[in-house]
Parts: C-alpha cells; sequence; structure tokens
C-alpha cells in the first residue's frame, strides 16, 4: 500500500512545510512509517493531531522533541528544520546560523543514524546546508542531496503560461547551480510541445505565439524571483511546493525515477570542485550520482557563475569555522 | 493515472485548507482537472503557483475570481470558502454571515452547474451551510454533503493514544448529528484490537490498558473539543485534516468506498426531519444515501440532543431570513 515501511524522520515537522511533508508522504502512498521532529513540542502535537484526523489507513506515525529518538533506525531523513530569517538579522546571519543546525544534524545523523539510506536538506542556503550535513554525517555522497527541482517547476510554469500550453507539455525544464537568485536558467534540452526552445529563440511559433530573446531574459528573471513572488502573494514562504517535491525526490531514490535535477557533491579535482550544486543527476542502486549538465557556452557561463557564488558561501562558512577547510573535509567523512 | 479528469472546482482556493485541498487532489492521483476559485485574487495566484510548482503530471489546473468560470462544466464542487470569525463578531453574526455566502453558493451552482454531481460544504458552521447550499443549488439531496469525519477520526485518535495501539487497530468509531461540541460521540461499534467498546467499558483489557466510564467521559470530552485544541496548539483551526477527508468523501463518491460518517439531508417525516447532519451514510450511484444511525439507548439520547441543537441553528437562519421557511423548501428545491 506504501512504496516503503523503512522509517522516515520528518525534521522539522511542526513548520509549515514538514507538516504539509508528512501528509504528502501519505496521501501519495509514499511511506507511513514516519517519525516526526521538532524541538517545539506545541506545535509539533498541533501537526501531529492534524495527521492522525486526517486517518489514512496503515498509518504508524510518532511525535518526538527527541532528535536521537527521532533519528534512530531512520533510512531516509528529510529537513526543513532551518530557522527562518528573523528583523535585524543579515543573510551572513541566517546563513552561519542554519548551517550551524545542518552541522548538528549531520553529527546527529552520525551518531543515531548511520545506515541512513538518503538525506534531503530543504533549508537555505540548501547548497550550503546539504554541503554541511553530507561533511558532518560521514555518509556517502550520493546519499545526501538537496531539493533543487523548484527553479526547475517554475521554469515550466513560466513557459506553460507564456505559451498558453498545459505544463507538462513543457519538457526537459532545467536549472542547475546554486539554488537562488544565482542559479543558472538552462535552455539545455526544454522544448514546448516539442518544440527546443533554441529553435523558439530562433523564431519558431508555438499554440501561436512566438518568443524573443528579450521574453526569455524576462522569464528567466521570473524564475530566479520565483520564491520571492510566492513570499508576495501568500505573505509566506513557498511550502507546498518544496514539500511535494521533497517527497517525490525520495520515490525517485525507492524507484529510480524522478524528473528534476538534485542537489549533488562535486568532490575535488573537477572544473566544478568542493560544492554541492544542483546537477544533471539520476538515482541509481547507490544512491544519486550525477555530472556537470551539458549545456551551450551561455549556460556554460552561468553556471560558472553560480558555482563562483556557491563557492563564495562555502568560503564564508569555512571561516567562519562552521565548516573545517576543505583539507580536513574527509576526516570528517572518510566516505568522500 | 487520476482516478477522475471531471472538473472540480475548488472554492476558497487561496486559504490553508482549500489550496491544500487542490495539493491533495493531485497527490492522492484523484482529479487532475480542477479550478481553484478565491475572490481574493492575490493570495490565489500564489497558491496557483504554489500547486505549479509542484510539478503534478498531468495536471490542469486553472485559477480565477470569477465565480460562473469555476462553475461552468465543474461535476464536483468542494468548498471551504466561508469567513471566519473575526474579532466582535457574535457567533449569530458568523451563522449568518457564512449562510448567506452559502445560500450564493447554492444560487450560483444552480445557474452554473446544474449538473453537479456532488458538492461538499465544509465550512462551519457545516451541517447549516451545507444545508442552505442544497437548498438554493435544487441538486438532489444525495449529491450535496458536508465534512462530518473529524469528529470521528478525532475519536479513533483519542482511543488510539488512550491504549498505545496503532491508529486503524480502533475501528467503528462515529459521531453523528451536530458537526461541532453538540455532537453526538457514539459508542455505535467502536471497537479497539477488535474488543468492543462495551466489552471495554465492562472491564474488558486491551493492550494490557483497561478504560472506565470516567476515561470515557474525557474521552468524549476531548473529541468535542478536538477542533478547539488544534487552534490552540497551531494558532489556527486545522486544515490538513478537513482539506484530506474531504479529498476522499470525493473519492467515495466516485468508487463507493468511504470509511466515515458524513453529512446528510433528511427531509419531512421522520424522527429527525429538514436537517442536515451526519448520518450512517454510503455512497450509490445516486450519491449519498442513509439513515438515522442505530446505537444505545445512551447514544440515541445524545444524537436526539445534537439534533435538536442543529435544529435550532436552522430555525434561527430561518428566522434571519437566509433560509426560507421550511414550507417553502421544495419550491426552491424540487429535488427535496
Amino acid at each position: 500500500m506504501y512504496l516503503t515501511d523503512k522509517k522516515v524522520a520528518v525534521m522539522g515537522a511542526a513548520g509549515a512545510i514538514g507538516s504539509n511533508m508528512v501528509q504528502d508522504l501519505l496521501a501519495t502512498g509514499t511511506a507511513n512509517n514516519i517519525c516526526m521532529y521538532d524541538p517545539f513540542a506545541v506545535g509539533l502535537e498541533g501537526a501531529a493531531e492534524e495527521i492522525y484526523h486526517c486517518g489514512f489507513p496503515g498509518a504508524r506515525v510518532t511525535y518526538t522533541t527527541d532528535v536521537a529518538e527521532a533519528l534512530t533506525g531512520a533510512s531516509y531523513i528529510l529537513s526543513s528544520g532551518g530557522a527562518p530569517r528573523k528583523d535585524g538579522m543579515t543573510r551572513e546571519d541566517l546563513l552561519k546560523g542554519n548551517c550551524e543546525i545542518a552541522k548538528q544534524l549531520g553529527l546527529d545523523i552520525k551518531q543515531y543514524a548511520p545506515d541512513a539510506e538518503f538525506v534531503v536538506i530543504i533549508f537555505n542556503p540548501a547548497d550550503i546546508t546539504g554541503l554541511t550535513t553530507l561533511i558532518y554525517s560521514g555518509l556517502k555522497p550520493g546519499y545526501v542531496s538537496t531539493l533543487a527541482a523548484l527553479d526547475s517547476t517554475r521554469l515550466q510554469t513560466r513557459l506553460a503560461t507564456f505559451f498558453g500550453v498545459a505544463q507538462d507539455e513543457v519538457t526537459g525544464c532545467t536549472t542547475y547551480g546554486g539554488h537562488g537568485e544565482s542559479m543558472a536558467v538552462f535552455k539545455g534540452n526544454t522544448a514546448v510541445q516539442g518544440v527546443k526552445l533554441d529553435d523558439i529563440l530562433a523564431g519558431a511559433a508555438v499554440n501561436g505565439k512566438t518568443l524573443n530573446a528579450e521574453d526569455w531574459a524576462t522569464i528567466q528573471e521570473a524564475v530566479r524571483t520565483g520564491g520571492a513572488k510566492i513570499i508576495k502573494l501568500r505573505g509566506r514562504s513557498s511550502y507546498q511546493s518544496p514539500s511535494h517535491q521533497t517527497v517525490e525526490m525520495l520515490r525517485g531514490r525507492i524507484t529510480g525515477e524522478y524528473a528534476w535535477p538534485c542537489g549533488l557533491y562535486f568532490g575535488d579535482g573537477g572544473k566544478y570542485a568542493n560544492v554541492m550544486m544542483a546537477a544533471d543527476t539520476k538515482f541509481g542502486p547507490d544512491g544519486l550520482t550525477g555530472s556537470i549538465p551539458a549545456g551551450s557556452p551561455e549556460d556554460q557561463e552561468a553556471l560558472a557563475k553560480s558555482y563562483a557564488h556557491v563557492a563564495k558561501l562555502r568560503d564564508e562558512v569555512i571561516d567562519a569555522k562552521v565548516l573545517p577547510p576543505i583539507s580536513e573535509w574527509k576526516t570528517y567523512n572518510p566516505n568522500l
């Protein structure tokens, strides 16, 4: 009835993303054995009660404020448990604070859930918090990832809206590199009703409409600011889409099928090294594998720029002594 | 891939229940052809964007602030679109205000969606708003219902917690009559791990625990105040469980299978007449049918009391001239 009966720990389960994720795990028939963790006991109980009142058959849902209880025996760990940015905090404060949370999560995973098969980090800046979790967890690189799909689904949405076609008639949308405003929105293999975006930009019409370079730049910008737009419209940051796509990533880990880019660790030696960022990924028996995405020179330039941004954030966290120097990463995690 | 491709109109789709419901309709594979309606344009756009960013394959989701567009061609209409109680409003203000919304919804259904096959009303007081919608819609009584499951799933939750058993090891939980603090929590066929509640109250142990009359009274009270407890814990009224159970009701309408009591119209002539309230219901080709639930004298007494409360609320709405006098109902809806 459910895709897996292995234990799923949902961290930050009192929050909007976490509580929605528990519902989505059950509603999609993905997992029934769920432990909801949050340090905020009152809200956690309320979120758990809501899930109970849904009455999902076969559900085995517990909740706890004890991280050891949450993680022990967990095969899958999905964490939206970062702190939101508060008044008076700088971006750097948020970066450092959330990376400290990610560090502790990594250490907790090492202690309580060393056999975890997949961890997805959702709290921002996800590229850096995901990387931090990976390093301290000691897990294999293919077992720790970050949610990176939303930029791509936002691109799909914008193109579908522009051309007035169904959303899934827009295919091959990919955004790579860092999640956030520095992301690289690839033309890649994007097609609308089967017509490649390159051809569209060269003048091909779809559904009676054409798209010029200026339109494309507008769409790319709308994708980059898609998250901020949700805050403006709803008065809160997105929670339904991060929740659902994280559940889809878990399904991908189990079934091997997942449609969107994921955050992938890049180790020493390549053009892009010692970061986690959205890449051309696929799920296999050993978790997530992938490579630098292919793209036009323009796409590659955007990716290089996005990588530089992610590397800079990483270096700030190393300078803040939350992450160790790169040379010591393998001491913390021999799997790297 | 989806249980139905008929049009589902979700009314109040910018709200917490409505936006969650759209996600749940898609996540459970229930419906893909959804129109999101809300008069609050900005929040509606934000909610729709979130759904788009989920990237559900096959989804055909639109949104509108035009009720005619939302309802035209809709086979199913799910409405959480009432007004919440605001500071300074009395319970009567809320009752009258939401019944006026329900009246307009009924009239809009009559005008734009006379072929609707199922309408579920979720906004409070649901027994009365559901009744009001039915009368003005002109639809068959079996085609309009109210969400009534949560009281029962709350009973299931409380008993599972008390005995320390899995939630679905508690079976046959039913609460009937009015939704809210006057509900009748039936012992009915409730059993825990197969042991009937009557036997438990006579001393039978389950999972090493016994439950006495005082414990049972405490549990009944906790069920009656289960909704208020959510508000206390989460700082907002429940939205995940009403959303999910409404989707389950729609599945019930389509497949014939649904596990919980639903709001049912009782016409002239019976012991319980001219109300909508939770009853012993089942789905058939002609929608919802049902009867007065069987129960112990004590259960029946509680139901009679709950009915009297619902009838009183109905009479207040008639007095406020939002509902016509009972004698005129058949003029408004010949199907009654």
